[in-house]
């Protein structure tokens, strides 16, 4: 197994890194729209100032001590439960896309039917963790209670994991009373699900994001709270003041979490990335995103803190070699910096603006690939094989000796869409793209999708409360 | 700049692997089908039976003593020269495929005319930094003439170091006369271009490439000695008994330069990878692939040799997602292994059978991405611009900040052919594909193209060159 981590900072270029945090902590502040937060930072003697929140480093350091390493997040099979900031990787869909790409009319308005045909592929796909939640926005369903439709989605079409919503105080509870049902019981102090708990770069927070920070912190449950600072316009143009700037902005909101409920599981998070300045667009497949993943992976070890970043994402607006690099680039660096949880792990297209179902299968298909190249290579004697190579000799062949032919079935990763026919089936073939065969493998796979087995009483409660709570939003 | 490198073995793996390596060498040995090869073993006091060299631990580890671990080659404009083993990677052209996917058709024979536009392109793409050789196997020229004709494109259309014929003698011998001709003075001791010489997996070389390796070694011109070993049919099907056949071939061949010439540049080269076990076709795109890469540049800092393996390289047949996303895996991991020497670093496809113009360009972009990506973060005060965030301060905007718009040109990798442009403009722009861009920027490329100039004594002395032994092969 490769243990090594990528380390494009220095330990000095970390210091001042951290240093410069500070400064913008103690001196500059962050803002906290929010009277009951404002309220908890002041208890704990921590300076303010209408809604600006100023912290020492003392007190910074304090409330990032009870931050757990690692945690759990339990799914309703718990086979399927997944551990944070074990060393391995966490894959989740996409996040967030208001957009479809679609393979025959490209972009188009996503549908509830979409939501929930995608929400089978996160759980027929076979590298993807975590069910998701907000892997579109459904456009034909009323978006005040959007969030209870998608939540129900994921459950019932999955068992694994699901993604909490961030829409407000409301949006958690509703997560977390939905949750209480699925689960059959009290939930506890468990974690069950994971909220995403965006900033307001630069050096803030909006009130609908705080108020569910504060809400999943009293239940205990883990948030990613995440900055998505553009350098050039919401961040300075240079990268190291972006670094600076979301740790502060990071930093005072775990310490919010831990001052509410010390050791509430959080990930340090960051999709922080340049602009291109010709158009004033994020570049997420730049780079430049790249080099911000392996330095925020960085500095969440040197504070300790799990962390959320990078994917499979792309500036292209269809799955096409550009996606497939840009994507690769940006996961395989996510998965070499050792972060622990992959946000946008499947689907998204054009700078997080579309998904994409094609892009989905792929993606999964790139998460499979680096899951095994991090698996390394296995030296012992049976693998290094003296005694075959000597038996068979210069010039011979392995191909039939009991060595080979024992392990033929499983030494090898296998691909699911990847085409190896070579040259000529290819041509014979009618030069089918991966995009084209991605297309037929999630037709396959959501033509034999199952819902897990769910029991009847917990469904009809699941039911009955989206029903309730759609037509009395609130 | 990130230093470190990726490290897949441990240092108990290497030794284990080494040891197994010296086991083979002694009691296996290593096919030399060549009698002055075999009488420069014996002369050394080797232990020869027939053309089969076995070589004890001293004996090898006395002959790589002398191999360079930096050289420079030469080209004809100076500005092109290019240092290998320096720690940053070198980018060369795609080697050897038979076949070209074109746009239009698909699978059709390269003629010398792609061939001389490939040279044009690998002179304008901004990551090449050699013009080639053998970028195809052009089908519209004797076979036996062509390696003077493909040296001759890469010396008229581009002033970047070219690589040698590995046909035989005379291909070595040739390119040595072309180069003194082309250099117009005596080449000297100094390196001015470089040989691909294979093994011939397991444990042997051809009689062809050994009289190749044997004649550039007299020159003191730099080969890369390189293996391809296929897991699971010209090797064991386990990766680790791979790295120490290759081994066995590739240090057995380097002893040989040594022996011949101590000092000469070598480059300890690997493309082995696994055959997909259905199919038994060799993949390139797979894991197993990525982690040979990296494995094999361990190996090589632990001989201390610089090394040469990897590059942009797919199973795909078209430059689609696979395509890109395959051959980020392999080149991100080549270059964050520490290779020195990426031959195949653009235009390959379908497992080494195809090269394509397009996939030249969007690997070259990828080159790019890599490199950029290298440099890593800037981190002292004008970048950690504390003063500009402090001023900004919480929810302000950083776009029309001089700290921003001093650096709003150069601060950012800019992209050649990546999109970037959004979702509404794919759409309104016909919902152009990577490969489209990649189209149209080749042909604007060859369009602008213009030789660098070069001295008419010696274009007429390289015509006349090329003109005579054509016309009398041999």
């Amino acid at each position: 197994m490769n243990h090594n981590k990528s380390e494009l900072l220095s330990p000095a270029d970390i210091e001042l890194i951290h240093n410069t945090t500070m400064q913008l902590l103690v001196n500059v502040g962050v803002e906290f729209p929010d009277h009951e937060a404002i309220g908890v930072f002041k208890q704990h003697g921590v300076k303010t100032d209408g809604s600006r929140v100023y912290l020492t480093e003392e007190q910074l350091m304090k409330a990032l001590e009870t931050v757990p390493a690692q945690f759990t997040i339990h799914a309703r099979n718990p086979d399927r439960n997944v551990t944070v900031g074990d060393g391995e990787p966490v894959f989740a869909p996409g996040y967030g896309a208001p957009f479809l790409v679609d393979y025959e009319v490209g972009k188009r308005a996503p549908t509830m039917e979409d939501y929930e045909n995608l929400a089978r592929l996160a759980h027929a796909l076979p590298n993807q963790d975590l069910s998701g939640h907000l892997l579109v926005e459904p456009g034909d369903v009323p978006a005040g209670t959007a969030h209870l439709r998608m939540m129900h989605a994921c459950m019932v079409h999955s068992d694994k994991p699901f993604m909490g919503s961030a829409a407000g105080k409301a949006g958690a509870r509703h997560t977390m009373e939905m949750a209480r049902i699925l689960f059959g019981e009290e939930v506890g102090e468990r974690p069950v699900t994971v909220g995403l708990i965006n900033s307001l770069s630069p050096l803030g927070y909006s009130g609908e994001m705080l108020a569910a920070l504060m809400e999943y912190a009293r239940w205990r449950q883990p948030v990613i709270i995440a900055a998505l600072v553009m350098a050039g316009s919401t961040g300075p143009i240079t990268l190291a003041g972006v670094l600076a700037l979301q740790n502060a902005e990071l930093l005072a909101g775990i310490a919010l979490t831990q001052l509410i409920s010390p050791g509430a599981p959080i990930l340090f998070g960051s999709t922080s990335t340049n602009i291109d300045m010709k158009t004033g667009a994020l570049a997420i497949g730049s780079p430049e995103n790249s080099m911000m993943i392996a330095a925020h992976a960085q500095m969440a070890r040197h504070y300790g803190l799990p962390s959320r970043g990078g994917g499979a994402i792309t500036d292209a607006s269809c799955p096409d070699a550009q996606a497939g690099f840009e994507s690769m680039l940006n996961l395989l660096t996510t998965v070499n910096s050792g972060i622990d949880f992959v946000l946008h792990a499947g689907g998204i297209l054009s700078s997080y603006l579309a998904f994409s179902y094609e892009k989905f299968v792929l993606d999964d298909e790139m998460c499979g690939l680096v899951r095994r190249f991090r698996q390394g290579i296995a030296v012992g004697a049976p693998e290094l094989a003296y005694d075959v190579m000597a038996k068979v000799g210069p010039g011979g062949n392995f191909l039939t000796e009991m060595h080979t032919v024992k392990r033929c079935r499983t030494e090898f990763w296998q691909p699911a869409v990847c085409d190896r026919g070579g040259l000529e089936a290819w041509m014979t073939g009618g030069r089918q793209d991966a995009v084209a065969r991605a297309r037929q493998r999630w037709q396959q796979l959501l033509a034999e999708h199952e819902d897990p087995p769910l029991e009847t009483t917990t469904a009809r409660q699941l039911q009955a409360f989206v029903e309730e709570h759609c037509s009395r939003p609130g």
